[in-house]
């Protein structure tokens, strides 16, 4: 088998995750920031997910129960989520549910980078950031590492690869690295490989991305047709314009 | 007179609410969850109210005060908002300012649950909820109860109506639900009869979005068209595109 | 000098401010209210900053030090961010970054103007706020301060300004107001005249409106249009279009 048929099956695979995503419609309960949630909500719900973003540790075990993966997003992170996160990680581990942390800027806050590198030790199985956090952390070799950018570099399990495409026009709105883990999540809810539910979640991004920025205008109306373009989302599309390398 | 005239007559008084709503430009507090505050203020601005959102209780009585109807909302609740709720009831009692209870997720969340029976002893003019959660719940006979979904049922006083139309987009927008709540909110700002406020609000709800829906290419696209929508509404639209049943 | 010709030459240092924004791209540490984060966050991206907006007392030091300016609002004020504000003004304090005061609602609540009040004595470089909340401030002579409405009026040093323009739809748009002092705090980054600084940013917010209202079908569609108006926002085009008196 070639490189080439290796990458056009990981583009398939991932038509088929996003197709389970929309049947399925699980619940992700994702713990992230206040600038991060209404965009998350809307990209979830627009994929085919459903989102619940409650943050409170006594409704973590309720909550982390009815939903098929979480996400724990470090932005903005403050004492009241702070003591949730630890509890809807306890949960998921009891449940079986996989989980993706979201290191927000750990290059920037040393209390949260030390916070991170004890999530790092609870086994998430994703860990998505950009370089700079990166830097910071050490994965162990059983956590499907993305790191996003110009280019997507997703490793783990012996696997790698690479995403292009997208936009820079998504650098110019908040909390889209936010909402791509948040997907990630989603995608791990349907699909146990967490190197195919991550090339998935993120592939989504890029191509959709890619199909707003032929539109728009600017940042602004970028977002609709983002969430547009992600809700419109068919295989064959997401086949042809996968830039995979 | 028939079913049909008195349906008729709805839809004509609910014009005149939303019309006294944007003469008089009520200021509604709302008390309600992070994901779903720009999406609340913006819709209520769009309606022609003024919306209010500190949660502080110290800051309750004054604002409370101010306006002329309190929405409060259980979506992810926390300790803080938890300690408000009680003090903004009893400001809006002692005020005789209406309010509505909006009991998100209470089928999901055992003491979120207990909280809502305790806030509906204190005498909300409407609950708003969908039908998971109004299963949890035993509103008093007073209480005028709004169960929405693809149709709405609303019913309280001895009356009872449905509103189909809408668009099932609506489901793939985070908060709408609770949107809807706080706009049923600003009408009872406006019309002392708690059930004709409630079908006001969700009136406009579903003709606006049945709107935007003509236009939209998705749901990304979808909120800013049915805002545009309920901002331009007028009477004749609205009772034309009323599908009350 | 003829007074024409000092105002062209204000929109034409305006420009220069807009232009070493996008240069620089300075990162603003923003201490805002939930409602206004989202909007906030995308209109200092569109217009060439970065934000960020932890409000953890024990994380200012850290993100006030990798910032070069500062904005603290009241809205919706929490004893988190209460605690995170003082914190804030004395790193920036030491650091010798200029921060911007926008008292939201000081009008209503009596608590939260006797902490503006104290603020005041911290010596912002900018107060930004509507007419209604600056009755009850007094800041002192150093402080430029910006009154906000139907038309801007900036004064400070001596000097004074009018800014008409913009288009009464930001009125029905939630956080205009807030996100035009995060704007005026990204000119300060890059600008060390505040008088300048908050002249450019409100500028552009005029400006960009004006625009956006032009081809906007309401609120909704306004905002996407807005975000993309500041974007694309070039020299020419802002000082064509300023209306200075």
């Amino acid at each position: 088998m070639t490189d080439h048929d290796d990458r056009s099956r990981l583009a398939r695979d991932a038509a088929r995750v996003l197709a389970r995503l929309r049947a399925e419609r699980p619940r992700v309960h994702c713990l992230t920031n206040f600038v991060a949630m209404q965009l998350t909500a809307n990209l979830l719900l627009a994929a085919g997910a459903v989102p619940s973003m409650t943050m409170d540790a006594r409704e973590m075990p309720a909550f982390v129960e009815t939903s098929r993966a979480l996400l724990v997003n470090l932005g903005m992170l403050d004492p009241w989520r702070e003591a949730a996160i630890p509890v809807a990680i306890e949960a998921a581990h009891g449940l079986g549910r996989p989980w993706v942390l979201d290191p927000v800027k750990v290059d920037r806050a040393p209390a949260r980078r030390a916070f991170a590198r004890r999530l790092l030790e609870r086994a998430p199985a994703v860990l998505r950031c950009n370089a700079a956090e990166a830097e910071m952390l050490e994965p162990g070799p059983g956590i499907v590492t993305a790191v996003t950018g110009a280019a997507d570099r997703i490793s783990g399990g012996g696997r790698a690869i690479e995403l292009a495409g997208g936009t820079m026009l998504m650098d110019r709105v908040t909390a889209m690295g936010c909402a791509a883990s948040a997907l990630v999540a989603a995608c791990l809810a349907v699909e146990p490989d967490p190197f195919l539910a991550t090339v998935s979640g993120l592939l989504v991004m890029k191509v959709a991305g890619a199909i707003a920025a032929e539109s728009a205008a600017g940042p602004g109306s970028f977002v609709p047709l983002f969430l547009d373009a992600v809700h419109g989302l068919d295989a064959a599309t997401l086949q042809r314009r996968a830039e995979l390398a």
